[in-house]
């Protein structure tokens, strides 16, 4: 099956980006991938050599470099760049022919194939994407802002794209609209964006398979009566979601799926080392 | 390089030793293995599965069967089968054309190259081991008894094999007999042996990295002021030895390999489903 991902970044991201790429040829041996590449700020150097990595695992990268052009009239917020419009904005900057994409934040790490998800129907709506039900004091407190608005609240770092129906239904002026009449409410701006304005038209995809928040085993395995163990994790899930500020390829991580985590952090590296 | 490793089982760790295999061949790409199974009672189709698991990753399987003629002699303690005098007396049963082994329990994982370790000169002694550091009680209970022949006491689940000297040193019936005046004090039988007879003929291995005891993460990064950190592990460490009586095969179990227990048990299931 061919496949589409889509990643947005800056520089500092691409350490846990050639991780998350890495997991995910080795989990799909058999999947042509094309990777778009969307950024604004990576030197032709870094560009260049995440192209000699994912050329090395047999895939195709597509460097999407945008300018300022498409967001010439957005606002931005404070703390944030206007590289929180990426994922809202990508239908507008991807090649007319594709269709579907799947955008992958970096902190995540794909432990089998993702050809099931991308082959669902997403019919009329936008996206497909996990809420996460476990979440956390400040997105509770975020939801208070919005009660009548929320039924439940998306994870955007996992999103399968209906492009062909988002360059149609979604207009780049009613996403600045938006974020300039709500600015001093929104605290994740792009998920916050989604889950507001889309929400009626996301797919709800099952969090434990497609965006499992690895902080969280405890609750998903008491949730599912023990049924969500290691075992069923390590052979059904598709994306651990490493959320939260600690973060895997930091000093100072724990939890129960860094060994695994650094596991193909050395795969990368000695990929890259190789190159 | 050239390698000859000993395992030695019975039906029981069938499942724990293809993972243990997976993990040595993916983490040795280049390593020219001659793996040797010894045993009493697998069935011809067992070794025969075996045999292909070891060939679909370009490894020589060599099944050393032993029948009841080498333990004829052999005391019989409590709870324990001779199956208990294998690593003890292997050098009785392998070629006589090998000189250097590395024996290696099935509840282990292969997270880095055994060259180094294999390359390691064993000079006058008997064998390469580590000694655990942190121990059970139940094992600080067991020195007492002998408190004037130990100095340190060495796991027996990593053995690098002089083969060589084991030839002429060792004497099966010194081994029976030895086993035989002590019987009510042995506790893990073959271990105690190795730990009281040759405790002087032993070549002392980093447990960091050649048999880290996955229970003690908390003390290792202690001890070492942070160094051995699940970064330094997973570069560094060779042989992940999971001890204690509750397995990562099993139900129930948690630790913070548990994940990447996991994930070579996947990649060794597929494999084998694949055969």
């Amino acid at each position: 099956m061919e496949v589409n991902v889509l990643v947005t970044l800056n520089s500092n991201y691409i350490k846990p980006l050639r991780v998350m790429l890495t997991s995910l040829f080795f989990n799909n041996p058999n999947t042509k991938f094309t990777i778009y590449v969307m950024h604004t700020t990576l030197t032709a150097e870094e560009i260049e050599d995440i192209g000699k990595l994912i050329a090395s695992m047999d895939g195709l990268c597509r460097e999407i470099k945008v300018g300022d052009d498409l967001f010439q009239n957005a606002p931005v917020l404070f703390h944030y760049t206007k590289e929180m419009y990426f994922r809202l904005l990508a239908q507008e900057v991807l090649p007319d022919n594709i269709d579907e994409i799947l955008y992958l934040d970096p902190d995540i790490l794909v432990i089998n194939s993702v050809e099931e998800l991308y082959a669902r129907d997403l019919g009329e709506n936008l996206y497909g994407a996990a809420s996460h039900n476990v979440i956390s004091v400040t997105e509770i407190n975020k939801l208070r802002l919005f009660p009548h608005e929320i039924s439940s609240y998306y994870n955007s770092g996992v999103l399968l794209m209906n492009l062909k129906l988002l360059r149609t239904q979604v207009d780049p002026i009613s996403v600045f609209t938006f974020v300039e009449e709500n600015k001093s409410k929104l605290i994740m701006p792009d998920q916050d964006v989604l889950n507001i304005l889309y929400a009626n038209n996301i797919l709800d995809l099952d969090e434990v398979l497609y965006n499992y928040d690895v902080r969280y085993y405890g609750h998903y395995k008491l949730m599912s009566k023990d049924l969500v163990d290691m075992d069923y994790i390590v052979r059904n899930t598709v994306f651990l979601h490493f959320c939260g500020k600690k973060k895997p390829w930091k000093k100072g991580y724990s939890g129960r799926f860094y060994a695994l985590y650094k596991h193909y952090e050395k795969l990368a590296e000695d990929r890259v080392k190789a190159l």
